[in-house]
């Protein structure tokens, strides 16, 4: 028999609650085998949408939680004055005392770092997680880290990021020889921080071939590297830089079209392609970030999501839960940190 | 009698030189009125390229160069080794005899920005100078600095790029009452460095309610304020990732309509929309940076241009000299630093 992978989720998370993560979690079971879950939040909430897909309830665990973690909590309320009856709280604690392989919350990111961090700690030797995403390009994903996590980072950090990007790349991603680039203004070895420029040599060191130096911004969705490093203020720049840029091209993209006849006609008759590219920029399919670095998974669904996305996050969570990720980061940490 | 505007072309810049600049100058002058050209570089290659233009022959002065500045050349070379003769360095110095009232170069911008600090030094008070350039957004331009001159800044150089980007706001792009945001990652008051924080509160006291507090990436395409500070280091990795998504989002756009005979029937039909589309976010009508904080203005073509870019960014340049930025400047500066 398979064996079972199961997932503690944060029922309460995100801007919609229970409505959104029920619906989002019979979505994604319908496609996947072998899995159950440990759901985490307000009983009576949870059962009213969940009877609604009774094939589900097998599948399931309800664990009453009285509190939930607001998505504008401050990280320090919900450490200490929100506390350990949160349903984000006990779904990350379920995952420290191994009832499951991966927690997903769709929260406040910053109370999950905090908390996951409390809980779950980090792996030895790594000295702070980091909030990891995949960033698309023509050929596939990249493995960007960290997109928040840490504003100052030094040299040694960048070098435990390049270590668990790599094992991602590695174990999720299934490349078989993941380049590894550092986030820069320029490529000479000569540009950025003596942060930058000392971990550029450590990871040369250790990855050899594999590590091709420093890219800039638009290598990010160049595929020129399959992981790239960053400190988390500038990976989080990038990021929702990012994001307002392809919000900014879609509007001129439709804004153009529809301001004419042919325009209109020239979007009708072309709808199905319209749509299949919508999905492809979807966010909602490459949905949130996940923790490297911890003695657990940690994914981070979009607060704003619908159950598509939600769904999309679980079926992510599942992959990751059923990858040996976590022991590839801890070879790879003991054998060259 | 209306005022000559005189601006001084280095000739050589760029990956083609006078073949591209002359035939640039060309489409810019006819456009615009009251306009001379001091330009540097050979005179045979200019003068080969310059005869196919007969009406041109009488607005410009050709300053013959015997070296000029390779596109890769490091900054230090730029200062040291190729020195005073280059058209780089001689058309700045034109600059700061005050023959002409801007300088452009299509060249290397690390050289650029090397020989504009020596030769023309920082107006009293403003420690360095900002690479600044326009982001669009759906209602208009955001002027942003620093994208790449300074990797560290100081709460202090923050505001003074708050100043220096008010000033061209007001003076450049017409803003009556233009606002001012410091890119972070977090819209609340406590995130980001100690320099940020610092700076805020500086800029809220100088600024009063034009100064909004600090913006997150995706502000930069939403026109969320009209100037937007950041570090030189995070500018460019912002500026590089936005080109770099905008030409994701066009791959995905035009693939997805080819790969179906419905797409490429709609794009067919809408041809005139997707021209006009390209024309929108083409980057040659919105060419390169200035650099803000000097004593004379500088304007950066982008290396790869073609003449169109170069003759825009000929526009911007005449445009910005008859502005008053460095008078509005060093009053700014003066009242507040």
């Amino acid at each position: 028999m398979e064996k079972i992978t199961k997932i503690s989720i944060d029922m309460m998370g995100g801007d919609f609650g229970p409505e959104v993560t029920v619906k989002g979690l019979n979505h994604a079971f319908k496609k996947l085998e072998n899995v159950q879950a440990n759901l985490f939040g307000n009983e009576n909430d949870i059962n009213s949408v969940l009877k609604k897909y009774p094939s589900l309830i097998p599948k399931v665990r309800i664990h009453h939680t009285e509190t939930f973690v607001p998505m504008d909590a401050k990280p320090t309320d919900a450490v200490r004055r929100i506390g350990k009856e949160s349903s984000m709280w006990l779904s990350i604690d379920s995952c420290a005392k191994k009832e499951s392989d991966v927690v997903l919350s769709a929260g406040n990111t910053g109370a999950l770092m905090a908390l996951s961090k409390i809980i779950l700690r980090t792996i030895d030797n790594i000295e702070r997680p980091a909030i990891t995403a995949l960033w698309p390009n023509p050929n596939g994903d990249s493995v960007v880290l960290d997109l928040g996590a840490n504003i100052d980072v030094s040299s040694n950090q960048l070098v435990q990021f390049g270590i668990m990007g790599y094992a991602y790349a590695i174990c999720v991603l299934k490349k078989e020889n993941p380049k590894i680039a550092i986030l820069n203004i320029g490529h000479e070895d000569t540009k950025g921080s003596n942060d930058l420029q000392e971990a550029s040599e450590r990871l040369s060191l250790i990855f050899k071939n594999n590590f091709i130096g420093f890219v800039e911004g638009d290598d990010l969705s160049k595929g020129t590297s399959d992981v790239i490093i960053t400190d988390g203020f500038t990976g989080n720049v990038a990021l929702k830089t990012a994001e307002g840029i392809a919000q900014l091209m879609a509007y001129y993209t439709f804004n153009t079209l529809k301001s004419s006849l042919a325009g209109k006609l020239g979007m009708f008759i072309a709808q199905n392609s319209f749509r299949s590219l919508k999905n492809k920029i979807d966010p909602r399919g490459n949905n949130g970030g996940f923790f490297l670095g911890l003695n657990g998974l940690v994914v981070k669904s979009h607060g704003g999501t619908d159950f598509i996305g939600f769904a999309s996050a679980i079926e992510f969570s599942i992959n990751l839960a059923r990858s040996e990720i976590s022991e590839k980061i801890r070879d790879l940490i003991g054998d060259n940190i």
